[in-house]
Order: C-alpha cells, then sequence, then structure tokens
C-alpha cells in the first residue's frame, strides 16, 4: 500500500537564532544534523525505506533528506527538487530575530503575522539582501515578496495533486523532506484541518510523520512514525 | 560554452583495503570524504559552478557529489542516478584483495583481468554472497555478472549520447560523479583513446578533470580544474 513520509527538516542556524528564515538558504547546526541522521536511522529500523523522494530547493531540507537517505541506504533513489516544497517566504521580516520583530512592529502585529491564516508580513523590499528574485536557483520562478500560509498552500497543494500523489498512488513509498509551513499545507489537506487550527499545528523538526493509504488513496489517520 | 565537470569518487572502504569492489556498494573513508569536500571547495574556488548533476545508483559516487555540492552552493541543482554510470562489474573478483586475488589465480592471470581491454574476470555466483541481481536498487535492470572494461564502455556511452550529451549541448554546466572505469570510458570516448591505451590511464579520486566544449559539441582538450 502507498505510503508517504513527511520529515521537517532538522534544527538550522536561524531555528537556533529564532530568526525568520523563510526562502533565505541557512543550513543546518550539528543538532540539524543529527535530527536528520536519527530520522533515517529510525526508518531503516522500522522498516519503512522510502523509494522516491521529494524536497525543496532549500539545503536545510535537501541535507536532511540526504542524511536521512544515507543512514536507511537509499541515498540510490529517485530524488526530485522543487520551489514549491519551500518553506513560507516570511517578506521583509526575513532576517529579522524575534526581539528585533518586536521591536520594529510591536508584539500584537508579530502574533497577527505569526497565526494568522492569509495575513502575510510586509513585503520583502526589493535590492534587499534578502531578495532572491536573481538567484540562478529560481531561474524561471516567480519568486514571491512575502507568503501568508494561505498563499503557500496555494502554491504546495498543486504540486501535491500533479507530481507526487500520482508517484505515491502507483504503489511506492514516496518521503518529503520539507519545511514546517509547507508541511503544515499537506497535512491540512491530507488530514482535513480548519483554516483556524492549522496555524497552531507544531510540525517537530526530524520527525518522520507517516500516512498510509487505501487503495482509493484516501489517507488514514496520521501518526508519528516512532510510535507505530 | 558547455562545459563538462567529471569527478571520481574519493577514498573508498575497499579502496584502502586493496579490494576488487565493482557495483559492491562501499561507503567512502573519512579520507574520501575530506576528497570529495575538497573537490566541491575546488570548484567553488573556479568559478565553475555545476548546473545539472548525474552520478551513479552507488552510494560513494552519490555521496561524493552531495558532500561537492554542499561545498559550492549547488545542492539544489537537478540530480539525475542511473546504474550505467555504476563502477565496472568484477564479477568472481568482487570482495578479493590482491593477495587473496593473486593466490587464487596466479599474478599473471591478474594482471591479465586488470589490464586486458576486452577479457572480463570470471563470473560472479549466482546466489553468491556479493550476487545483486535481487537488488531492488537494481529492479528492471540486467545485473551483470562481469564486466570487461569493453563492456563497461558499452553500457555508459548510449547513456553518455541519450542523457548527457543533449543536456550539455542545451548550456548546462554537467557534472558527473563516478567511478574509475565508467570515467574511463567517457574520457576513451572524448579524448580519443586507444583501446591499449585507456586500460593504463589512471583518473584519480576526487579531483575534478574539465572538458570545454565549443559549439559544434566538440570536446576541447581534457584538464585538471586545479591546473586551470
Amino acid at each position: 500500500m502507498p505510503k508517504l513520509i513527511l520529515v521537517r527538516h532538522g534544527q538550522s542556524q536561524w531555528n537556533l537564532e529564532n530568526r525568520f528564515t523563510g526562502w533565505w538558504d541557512v543550513d543546518l547546526t550539528e543538532r540539524g544534523v543529527e535530527e536528520a541522521m536519527a530520522a533515517g536511522a529510525l526508518i531503516k529500523d522500522k522498516g519503512v525505506e522510502p523509494t522516491r523522494a521529494f524536497t525543496s530547493l532549500q539545503t536545510r531540507a535537501i541535507r536532511t533528506l540526504h542524511l536521512a537517505l544515507h543512514q536507511c541506504d537509499r541515498l540510490w533513489i529517485p530524488e526530485t527538487k522543487n520551489w514549491r516544497l519551500n518553506e513560507r517566504h516570511y517578506g521583509g521580516l526575513t532576517g529579522l530575530d524575534k526581539q528585533e520583530t518586536r521591536d520594529k512592529h510591536g508584539d500584537t502585529q508579530v502574533h497577527i503575522w505569526r497565526r494568522s491564516f492569509d495575513v502575510p508580513p510586509p513585503e520583502l523590499e526589493p535590492g534587499s539582501r534578502y531578495d532572491l528574485a536573481n538567484d540562478p536557483r529560481y531561474a524561471g520562478v516567480d519568486v514571491p515578496r512575502t507568503e501568508s500560509l494561505k498563499l503557500t498552500i496555494e502554491r504546495v497543494l498543486p504540486y501535491w495533486e500533479s507530481d507526487i500523489l500520482p508517484v505515491l498512488a502507483s504503489g511506492e513509498t514516496v518521503i518529503i523532506s520539507a519545511h514546517g509551513n509547507s508541511l503544515r499545507a499537506l497535512v491540512k489537506h491530507l488530514s482535513g484541518i480548519s483554516d483556524e487550527d492549522i496555524t497552531g499545528l507544531e510540525i517537530p523538526t526530524g520527525q518522520p510523520i507517516i500516512y498510509d493509504f487505501d487503495d482509493a488513496m484516501t489517507p488514514g489517520e496520521r501518526y508519528y512514525l516512532k510510535d507505530s
């Protein structure tokens, strides 16, 4: 039966520093590396080795995938990378830490951006040091200037439908290594979570989440691989 | 202009132990990891960052690619893996070290297998511990029981023509992370080396080799990136 494994990348340098990261390409910390390796060891231990892999264009998710696949002897499976699995773009908040954001915008406003479903942060200024519009990695991509969770979902789900679901439906065990908000998009869709509730759902780093699908490609309840 | 970067994987555990490896999936040593990282650092230093990657289905080549791409900030480029870039299959010699091979087959015979263009070693016995015919990684592949260099070339070149050359011709900078003999196949073809001379050509590990192509897709002289 088709099985889906979701893994959120291990701790990044800016997770550690509590900075808004979004599309900025920050690497894993040593702890993040260990989390990714532990995810792969658990996959091997539970015997749910993936046969196909999808990830974003961001180093922290790609390395998490590679470290996990190395641990479960599956580096050789086909791997597809796509910007649609990238983290939510945090716009003008990119690079700010919690304190800087509060100082600049005030607690109430920050809470709204963090927890609202459809209010995007202010746009990233063109030419800012975090502007990726001219990054060769995003050639041909209309790089967003900011995204709400709603906008993130609107670019993740078409890719899920067109590229991932058909592979899964062919009987593969698919692993997706991605980010807090691109994974929220998938979990919201697959577990039928409301707009209100999804913003509060935390996806832990390096902790594989499983969906088993039936013949009609209906997903069962999601569960943590460690609890299975 | 199209540019081709060839990298032979860094030192593996069986390189270190002087064992015939072939298709057996042996990992990099710590020195092999360092060689791969140094290759990536050199690529970054020289500013020849690849835009497309090809590798084999073997862990030592895939990890070499990933470690090198990480060092030059190119983990995000599309990556294609194919068994046709695998190492030459050493048949019944797989797993034997130099002394064991001499003891079993005699110096003269070993020299012939090592240096002849078209004499394959004895076939790997079906059901041997090194038999990969039922490995899921090679599902749908007619796994060879042994290969000469000639047979290796005969399965590498069609893939070069069908899958790699068209990508290169579209203007990409292509990196191929592979093995001593699959890279000999490419170098023989691109540099017009004779059957007699190619068996003596050593491809150093972790040392990027470059071909620049002209408008007619004729390759120039090959050179080491470190010398450029």
